[in-house]
């Protein structure tokens, strides 16, 4: 067990020692641990390691100069000059939010980014503000389109916050896929099979090994299979890749870059500028007045959760499950896996930072 | 078989007989027999006698005000004042597009109307313009969120269409649900069982009663069950759900009222003003110039299209499977089933009209 404090100054100071400004450091740090306080583990500071592997192979730069290089009155393209995606992401959505002070919305594309961490962190960061936030993001490819033996999207997720009154804040925040890569690796650290539906192997065929993906097979999309509506799960994940990547000059694809491995980075074979997400901000008193709509979000939220349940069983909303995660951790700290220690200490040492 | 263009006469017939002019006639026989053409059966004119039954109980007006109620550069609320959502849906997928011309980006959100027919339509609308199109509306109560035993949410659906240059254009169009309500009608009528997976039973059991529905059972939302992600379909219906419904100040929820019967229309319990849609266009050259955008779109589909597939499969777009049936229905006719067919001609018998 290690406390969110420790986890983000350790980490605050890795991000440091690559040479990030103290305030980037200190973003990045916090939007990591966030992953890992809610519960999250696959994309908090386990990747840390991989970061600063993209730090060594040129892929990161540590002092980017993030810039608008298009906008109109609702939207702008942000080029974020391969910087943290942690550290984009937010200097994006903020675009986004002042946008939407002024035009009611606002949506921007960005490309020359890198792995931006959870989409959730950017969604909410909206919602501060009496707005709607949304983000998305593509990413390497591991996903087969419905009839497809070929990886050709990431897991692409989306998230959608937004505000309520006195309840908590809705937060849609999902892969677009059957399960998220993470729940996969949990079951091949451990061994284990997967359950059917999740993955296909090389030849397109249902599997229940976890290590399929590594051997020609590949994720499969929400829905699973044609008869179960794969071809909807392809179609919102083909909706991010199309507006992270196409609309915003990144790569897309088959040709977004792999988070932190180093064989496709020599190599520069792609069709736009790195990396490729999408966020929107959404005034709520450009439709309604706030109070009126926070109010009828507390009666849509209160009204699914009276919602009559299977035995044992009760209707949750989009966010619950984090939350609770979260309120846990900030009690009782965050459950580090062995390796994943082992790794940070590594790291450590290599910058002369210590975890505890 | 009948020609697109007998049954669209027939259809403008009918709603020109109910009181709708000329021009709304045209305009919403064009959105159902769109549908028969791209082989949404479900969604053409099958629903017309739906349509005049509201229209009987006084839930259509056939001559709405439809208006601006409130708005910001990039934003606006239309109140469709009970006209068919037929055509109160193009008028506020207009505004939307007035919008983006000078914003970059339109965002409207449509109470008190009804049920506007394909999604699809009504995104496409954009592509004309140069601009990406979203649609999406909320619908009466069948699907079950995740372990919920009662029906909260309709099968919500969402529709992008993203132009290319030589190539066809993207249109996703789906609902948030494991498969369209029309697809389990057809196996209903015909006495046939459905695969697990698309319905659970009154105690929330996996079913292959195509009747379950009828009898406490519910719709699966895209995902099926926990292990394969339906939470997420849950999700996405929810945010479908809420910009149709909360945003605009229409119902929501369980609250939404039924297509075309009776029950729910007399007591009027509602939390907001009938029926309410979701709709967006995105200028492309707010973000890069679209003939660039273009070909890029024409890059991403081209590379989707050689991806190795599953022996006897191929990938497909978005779009493509309704863009073949268009072509065969433009050529050789529609098909209507036999109980299709009497209906419209009961129907036409009342109005005095002939469908041949």
């Amino acid at each position: 067990m290690i406390s969110a404090s420790q986890l983000r100054t350790y980490t605050e100071q890795i991000f440091n020692a690559i040479g990030c400004s103290d305030a980037d450091a200190r973003l990045a740090a916090d939007v990591l641990v966030s992953a890992d306080l809610r519960g999250v583990d696959s994309h908090g500071v386990a990747r840390l390691p991989g970061y600063v592997r993209l730090y060594d192979h040129g892929r990161v730069n540590p002092q980017p100069h993030i810039r608008i290089v298009h906008e109109t009155p609702s939207t702008a393209v942000v080029d974020g000059d391969r910087g943290l995606g942690l550290v984009v992401g937010p200097w994006a959505m903020n675009v986004a939010i002042e946008k939407a002070r002024t035009a009611g919305t606002g949506w921007v594309a960005v490309r020359n980014s890198n792995h931006f961490g959870i989409a959730g962190y950017h969604a909410l960061l909206a919602t501060q503000h009496d707005m709607i936030g949304q983000a998305m993001t593509h990413a390497a490819p591991l996903v087969a389109p419905t009839f497809s033996l070929e990886k050709m999207l990431g897991t692409n997720p989306i998230a959608v916050a937004i505000p309520a009154a006195t309840e908590p804040t809705f937060l849609a925040d999902f892969a677009s896929t059957a399960v998220a890569y993470g729940k996969l690796e949990i079951l091949q650290r451990k061994g284990q099979d997967i359950p059917v539906g999740w993955a296909q192997d090389a030849d397109g065929r249902p599997t229940t090994d976890a290590n399929a993906i590594r051997n020609g097979g590949a994720l499969l999309p929400l829905g699973t299979d044609r008869e179960h509506g794969s071809h909807k799960g392809y179609g919102l994940g083909a909706v991010v890749d199309i507006f992270s990547g196409v609309l915003s000059g990144a790569n897309y694809g088959p040709w977004v870059p792999p988070f932190a491995t180093a064989g496709f980075m020599a190599a520069n074979e792609g069709v736009g500028a790195g990396t490729g997400h999408f966020f929107g901000a959404m005034r709520i008193d450009a439709f309604r007045p706030a109070d009126e709509f926070k109010a009828h979000m507390d009666m849509w939220i209160q009204r699914f959760r009276q919602a009559k349940a299977v035995d044992g069983q009760r209707v949750l909303i989009p966010g619950d499950p984090e939350r609770l995660i979260e309120a846990d951790r900030l009690a009782n700290g965050i459950p580090l896996l062995e390796p994943v220690v082992q790794s940070l200490q590594e790291l450590g040492e290599r910058f002369g930072v210590s975890i505890m």
